[in-house]
């Protein structure tokens, strides 16, 4: 990406970052969305998707001026210095070499691969390449999250020992989604993994994994499982846990409590709203936000406008590629416990 | 407005509402953000300002085509159906009137006047046209009170008796604001009167204030008040209090509780996120959303959102003049209470 | 009493405080539990009651020695040195006289009489024999409330400027007890205005008192109010509000809030237990401590240790006479405050 | 017991019980305050203990009329029906089997023993003497505990699949308590097994421990650990996990959460009092109830109460001998999965 950084040294406001998207999903217009009404710094060129409809609908609605035939002619249009990887997963590893040899900077959705040797071919393109790579974690931008990490990074609670994160959905997804989704360590608890790395600051190196069918049997049919309690222990000592359950009745469940030498810190539930009401039966309020889009709205912009500074401004992404990679270690780890009921330590799976 | 009516009739979606904008300042700023980022149902075409300076920016920031050279070249646009009108308060009157005649659809910044007379006779215009006009009480919009309504209005808590309003601002404007504000009354307590009225969905009858100079003696000196317990009796007879200071070390606060034959409903405080750090000296955690910024930013566009649809769909707004006309009379009335220590009637006054 | 001082000066550790009770009613028998079971710096030596069946249920319960046939026979025992008043509100004044004339510390409900000369007649007596009285304010020595008047006696958040007390009873007593309690103000209101007193730790000037009957129609037509709301401003420019209802239909509501030049201090409801409830209908939690004999508990015992310790250790009491005429002028203001639709000063009642 | 259980044939209303206290160290003092001040229906009929000033002081304070100058003294006592065995750890296997042989019921505080042999003797003499047992598991008495328990057993949270216990002291023992306690499996976690089996109502099967030393050297040097995360399997296919560290900076902390099909019960922490205070800096409140005294004051007294009228009313005692043997098993599974870093099963130690 000399082009850019060129450019960069030539003016002095950078201009607004050229975009294109590959994915018109669910996720891929959320994305366009937060680009298109919340960035001003950046500019969707092209949008394409494996159903034109669906990038038509997107482009109609954010005003970006021209729909893509294929991933191909985003990548080769010179006018786009970046792309949103939002397609489905199987294709995340091969757009992101073919992107990274089209000296495009690349925000690609989580996760790269479930095979660590496409994650790594991925990952020597990107660097090969000298591009710019960001993984979709968006839960590192949510405030409630930030917040933890920055009272362990600046010592506030002093050296921490233990963890946890509560990690629940709502509802399982359709079993047709469990049917592809690579499992509940792959699909949910991968974000939880990544949560981990990110507010403790350190690798992990062994995971110990017990779980069961609780919800569903109809999900242990196809393999999966429905309710997992992970055991981490870090390089540094520290020992955390994580809690996954593909349905809490009460709604989307997310937290994270650590404890260090100083004090704890921890992050309650999030509510739609503050109200609290006391009847003659009950103490009550509202059910939380139910699921990821209410839940992280504001991360999920966060992210987006941190990838976009990141190249506007030449600096590293908050998410790299090895962040990418080392959540997909973990969940390999984790299978591999629950499967041997033993610890694994990732260099076994790693 | 029976053009844009007639259009809605041939048409089966509605058209984008033409909108243009007098007074590019925070607050002018706010709703152009607003309208151009969030609200695809609006088309804003043009904006205006004393400060040129201060349009431009606007209009550069949010791609607003125009900027006006006055408010009349403005109001004489075909184009225009509808007005945000967020200019200084004394302009608000005349321009509502003048908006009117000139057949367009008006949101306008609180308060209307401080005289009942020029809040008159803007009506009198607003009705002989027919047009709609709503007021900028954007906490009507916010999810807490929204709450505490549905509440209410639902029988969740029985028939209301008592009610109690906090709003502290985290520290007094500057003096030279407090020389125009027309009092404590007026620029802050304006907010609460419309929300008990809100809330309790009656009018009051009788106000009784006791209020003090306990945050600066500045304030004092130019005539105002920086504290106040404001007693309201409804008409239905429910008993209100609104408590005000200028000045809350801790940051904004907005809290409303309303007891009921059947229970009670209690809103908290907004805080930026739900962590809670327990160290060796305490249990804390952030200070609250520090002003009616941040505080109120999603009821900001709700209420704008609102208006948007209550145009495009002919529908009532959800503030209406008379809205905007009833908490000055409780002003006038508070601030007479105040004087003459005593409860006074708003008959009395309105 | 200079008998027991004169002994302290004597012995190193100072004898077991020798109580009689006078009245075996509900607090009476709350108290002897307290002395029997909770202080073993105290003795029961006599209980009487005007049911000597009450009398001889409490003495069982509680190991009393003796059941007296009247008060007289209490205060006639030279082995008595301390007397607790805990017959009915019409006994207080008289009782208190004629045990200071016997020589014999006081401990006595509250109040002590809705009559001003009988309350000075009283203290007039109490002050001349020189033994020490405490009047029954048990909530001065709740944790929470302790606290709240700790933070503003410390200056933990400056100098206070607006203060509120909830007070909210579950239900309304037996309309028999209405039609003999003094009214609202006497009989609920009084523990408020002495918290009021308590928290500021400053003399009330002026009341203004907006009330009505919203609970239940046949109190009204006894003469009574079931819902204030007492506004107080103290000579130190401080204003209060007090929410009085003779029903919360969550049960017993007690809390207060102060704000300060540095911050506020509020406290919650109390609570049986800390646990929370998530279900796919809401967020609920158990309702409140019902009513005063939970809520209170702790403090009931504490009251008395804290007047057995002021004797034992010759010692001011915590709640003085003048305590305990306050409130009754504060009560006599604010109901003339409501029948004459006006903010009342105390000098015009007491 | 034939004798107790005829003497209740013959009479309406039982006798008091009449008690031995065996150990006059803490928590024997605690035990001595409860029958003595709180539980009418009991009787301390003597104390002893090693150290026969310790025991002349708690009987003085407690009103106990006689020391005995043993334990065999105690059991040799017909008058004496039931002793509380609060001597160290190492005598409670012999007293309870010497006690039973005595005929007397028999209250004991935890652990039985370390040793499976020694606990399975008493136990054998409990079942061959036909005397009630109670193990002091007073955590099993608090109201939040009991309250989560409540919603598993009726259903209110649907079937449990997940639960976690929060166990965490405000510091460490000191080393000498460290060196003798059996390590933190036993001395500390046992408590939280117990907790586990009470909420869950079933059996453990499977344990795993990760576990370290990070809060002080000095302890990992003794050989033991002082924070320690054990992973729970129960038959009914619940996960729970228990986090434990011996040092909380800002005190005591005791909390659960369980997860059924229906929703989730959490409970919160202790704190003495509910007020909460903003200022400039944060919002706090002060720290929990620092220790085991003050935040199980109540459930001491009614563990007690429950096992006075286990006996009085000849009912089964709530926490059996089987209730304290099984956390016993579940320290040693837990020991040795931490030394063989694997997950253990009960079977193979228990």
């Amino acid at each position: 990406m000399k082009t850019l950084r060129h450019e960069e040294e030539d003016v002095v406001k950078p201009e607004k970052l050229h975009v294109g998207i590959i994915g018109a999903g669910r996720i891929g217009r959320v994305h366009a969305e937060s680009l298109a009404f919340r960035l001003p710094e950046s500019r969707i060129v092209a949008i394409t998707d494996v159903s034109p409809a669906a990038a038509e609908q997107v482009a109609a609605r954010c005003g970006i001026p021209r729909v893509a035939a294929s991933s191909a002619e985003i990548l080769a249009d010179p006018a786009i210095q970046a792309v949103l990887i939002c397609s489905s997963t199987d294709t995340h590893a091969t757009l992101i070499t073919q992107a990274a040899q089209a000296d495009k900077h690349i925000f690609c959705e989580k996760p790269i691969a479930f095979c660590l040797h496409q994650i790594d071919a991925a990952l020597a393109a990107v660097k090969q390449a000298g591009v710019k790579l960001q993984i979709g974690f968006n839960r590192r931008f949510d405030a409630n999250f930030m917040r933890v990490r920055h009272a362990i990074q600046t010592g506030e609670i002093g050296a921490p020992s233990l963890m946890h994160i509560i990690s629940r959905d709502p509802a399982p997804p359709p079993l047709d989604y469990i049917r592809v989704s690579g499992g509940i360590f792959t699909d949910m608890t991968i974000h939880d993994f990544d949560m981990a790395r990110f507010l403790i600051g350190d690798e992990v190196e062994e995971i110990y994994t017990a779980a069961g069918v609780m919800v569903d049997p109809e999900i242990g049919k196809l393999g999966d499982l429905d309710t997992a309690l992970t055991v981490l222990r870090f390089r540094n000592g520290v020992i955390g846990t994580i809690d996954n359950s593909r349905r809490a009745a009460y709604g989307y469940d997310q937290r994270v409590e650590v404890l260090g030498s100083k004090g704890k810190i921890a992050t309650e539930n999030c509510y739609p709203n503050q109200a609290v009401v006391s009847t003659a039966q009950s103490v009550y309020s509202d059910l939380p936000l139910n699921f990821f889009m209410e839940r992280y709205q504001a991360s999920f912009t966060s992210e987006l406008a941190s990838f976009v500074a990141a190249v506007l401004e030449d600096k590293d992404t908050a998410v790299t590629g090895q962040d990418g990679r080392a959540p997909v270690v973990m969940a390999l780890a984790a299978r591999k416990s629950f499967e041997e009921r033993r610890p694994v330590r990732l260099a076994e799976v790693g």
